[in-house]
């Protein structure tokens, strides 16, 4: 590696909605990937997290950018069941996939949110076509810097990114 | 009564939140009551029901207008629980009188809903101080209209109001 | 006159726009009177004072509110010419009567903005029935509030008013 | 050339603000031009062109993007004059070049406009490193979508792009 930006560490997800099979990080390569980490109970989360995602879903073509939900919260876990997320899907109409975050027995925090150390929701994480980590945000994110930074992502060809990164 | 407006139907509540004791309809004569029902997986509730509820809350005195949410829903119930709402009130810092729908064993569609033939949620009621319901209306309303009528209500004398009434 | 509320000053107006007549206070008692005061130059009187003007119009009664606009400016007045506020007109579809403020040779502060003392542009200021200034305010005003304000002066009658003020 | 997109026609524009000396679109290869066409009594220009030609301008580098405005317009002309562009570039605190479109004393559509045959304003121009227009649109635009076309466009190689335009 030539490269000192982080590998994006592989997702754990205990349940996935809107897709057949489960997904790996590892077999979305040569695609931008958009990871939009959200909570149903946040007020950013619903009022610019999800819509921002929805957005980026729309405004890209599948084959160069791939937009990933992630459900992952440190609290209100008595509040929470995956019938609630579910629920949501359907009121808000989301077409993307969406990963709910495993949860860990021996913290409140779950494995994905912890191994992205993330600070909260809504955050969101691009991850370039070698699986690299180019941006990690918390909070809202102007839309007109986001489309400028995955539009830049979806420019860089696999083959360079690949030999720049063997 | 020489009025042919309707009496506003008391709540049935299965638990109150903000609130040190239950609230009845029949206990706020004299005050006009905002009356917002709403329930956390609907988007039209979370963007417009709810942030209004909050703004009229805040520009009228307590002493001339009581803002009251009503959380009720005729679907999602494997969804949806009291912590739920719990949770929600916090995250969105409501801090005016919220309560629970009383569930109907044999339908879906809870009490207070019922009785107010409600066609979902967000919907917003206006009682006078007379108790008698002014406006009933579902979808997002708007602003200054909504202003508008509360705004008229309050300057309805009750002793005007209770002879017209009597 | 039992009030201190000071009566709202008269227009005077070079160039009246949406009108047959010239408009004057006098001839508006016993309605209500929204003035709007703004400027084609001015940020917040486009993206905020014009389009609530509008939204009043457009939600209270005609008998009930008089909704005025009224252009005026202390500056910029190089820059302006009445064919401006003509085309200002008919690009954002304005139809209650809008006044041109008539310039005072002597002073850069046109005579309807002198005496009513606004500090810029937009101002808002609420005329009751009697012709009292019951508002006046510079800047953004929240639709839900200024709703309730005007919507509680259109609830005072005229016959209470004239003799509380006579 | 083996490529069909058109060169951008060049500016024709009678004065300029916010820059010392006049700008030419042949002396900004190799930097990607966001040309934005408004007009100050058009709503659409005002609500939505120029507020995120501000945007632009504040998002990208300006080694890597310039921002140009260029005041135009077909109707209006007697209520149009100089320092009312002046003042309006001062009331809106824009910082980037612009300019005004040179008049045709034979046509009420202006030079620039009457090349680019543009629709009307808001019209907004992407112009790549080699000079060639990549987006010509009329109303408003997605941020989402033009800070991707403008992210994608810093990406291209002038070296690529001129061997690619030989």
């Amino acid at each position: 590696m030539t490269t000192s930006l982080p590998l994006a560490p592989e997702l754990h997800v205990q349940t996935w909605f809107n897709t057949d099979h489960p997904l790996l990080l590892g077999g979305l390569r040569n695609r931008v990937v958009v990871l939009v980490a959200f909570q149903v109970l946040c007020p950013k989360s619903v009022a610019h997290g999800i819509p921002q995602a929805l957005r980026i879903f729309e405004t890209f073509a599948p084959d160069d950018v791939t937009v990933l939900g992630l459900h992952t919260t440190f609290e209100h876990h008595d509040a929470f069941n995956p019938s609630m997320l579910k629920a949501f899907i359907q009121e808000y109409r989301l077409k993307f996939p969406i990963g709910l975050d495993q949860p860990n027995p021996a913290s409140p925090i779950p494995y994905t949110m912890d191994r992205y150390k993330m600070r909260g929701t809504p955050s969101l994480i691009l991850i370039d076509k070698r699986g690299l980590i180019r941006k990690h945000s918390f909070g809202a994110v102007d839309d007109l810097r986001i489309g400028a930074e995955v539009g830049a992502l979806t420019q860089e060809s696999p083959a360079r990114a690949q030999s720049s990164a063997a």
